[in-house]
């Protein structure tokens, strides 16, 4: 089974301007690793049309899956249905599954006003991913799934799209702590590196109230290669007069706020 | 005095995998726009040497400036520096300033591991940026600003480089709070948009403890074309029956949990 990559386009100039702190991002990259799908890159786009053409394009040429995140409300900057369309090359329709949910849901045709119309207006040939918490929907267009940007509606849209991923066998992490210093570890952990080219071997440094740490995180798809991996590292670190640590979490942390190297 | 554009290349697989969660896009995003540089654009790329070469490339071609962060420490998944040099076509060389900095830092000669010296070897032509927490410097080369990953050294090594820029007028912002939902005003907020083309205007909606809101966001460089257009979305909103609300602080909001659309 070959690996399944993906890439990510983050739309809008409020994760641009740091108005919004972005968290869908890293929740993507985390649901798709379980489903062996790496999220191998992302983009963050302003709100403009030409703009989500032309990354649309690149990205959907290159990877698996593109997911996108942000722009199908209701509003004048709300433009990812418009570019989706255009990228792909088919007229922006009426759908009517979407008019008939927004209609139940705002309680009549009447309420229909233009601007829940247009979270009814979506590409042709979209296939609607459903929003269980405010109504309009997402889409999915060939290779490409179009979520909202607010994350509870973004996640559940993810989850309700998940199944149809034809991914690879899910990519397994270890996490190894120790107190090393990065650069006094570096040698010994280029030689398991290199000794391991099918693992993904990351050093993350951190410094947080309680002192310097180090954080060293394999990923592979083969457990059987992962355990000698970390067994290896474990050594090297006790070879360097540390005291490895396994550290099985793999929820996010806050990124470290400084570092010694 | 035309305006200055930016992208950002934040660099490493911890952030496509959700282990690390970014902040340094938004800090980015927000200290630009105090000196009337406006970010554009950001890519999250994985540690991999030809794709940070290409999409180098590709930023700095089309940008006033290209802020990086990430993969300057000492390890072998450290790789930006390289990816630099290949990019702008010069040799990797120890750079003498750096390794002296180094030097000093870790108290001696003998000190300089291949690591650490590694930290000392930069892009030919690279101008050091400060790093007054760990020492081990960034760079500037052409239009391409190489900063840490680490979120206090990136800021620190930021505020170092601001005054080298050229930037344009500061780009302001008027916040304006409501209770109307975005379905509701995205009509009027259409036409005050149409009339303004200058203006930036962004509806964000959220829904808290406390209950549902939409912040409704004016950028622009043009304080005299700002207030009016404040003050006719004020007037919109309270056509609709709504209570506006001055929202002065632009520190960024965590992302809106759910919305009422």
């Amino acid at each position: 089974m070959t690996a399944k990559t993906a890439s990510a386009l983050i739309i809008g100039n409020e994760i641009l301007s740091g108005r919004t702190q972005d968290s869908n991002l890293g929740h993507l990259g985390k649901k798709l690793m379980g489903k062996g799908v790496r999220l191998m890159h992302a983009r963050v786009l302003p709100d403009i049309e030409d703009e989500i053409v032309r990354h649309l394009n690149e990205c959907r040429a290159v990877h698996d899956y593109v997911f996108t995140s942000g722009g199908i409300g209701p509003t004048h900057d709300d433009i990812t249905s418009a570019g989706v369309a255009k990228a792909f090359g088919v007229p922006l329709v009426l759908n009517a599954e979407a008019r008939a949910r927004l209609t139940r849901h705002y309680g009549g045709e009447d309420q229909l006003n233009p601007g829940r119309l247009r979270m009814a207006t979506l590409p042709q040939g979209a296939v609607l991913i459903d929003n269980p918490i405010s109504t309009a929907p997402g889409f999915r267009l060939g290779n490409v799934f179009v979520l909202a940007g607010v994350p509870k509606i973004m996640q559940s849209m993810l989850d309700s799209v998940l199944p149809q991923l034809a991914g690879g066998p899910p990519i397994l992490s270890r996490t190894i702590g120790c107190l090393i210093p990065e650069s006094v570890i570096a040698d010994g952990l280029r030689s398991i590196a290199a000794s391991y080219p099918d693992l993904e071997i990351g050093s993350y440094p951190y410094f947080r109230m309680t002192g310097y740490g180090l954080s060293l995180v394999l990923r592979g798809t083969d457990p059987a290669r992962l355990g000698p991996a970390a067994e290896e590292l474990c050594a090297l670190i006790r070879s360097l007069g540390g005291d490895p640590v396994r550290l099985d979490s793999e929820s996010a942390v806050q990124a470290p706020h400084t570092a010694a190297q």
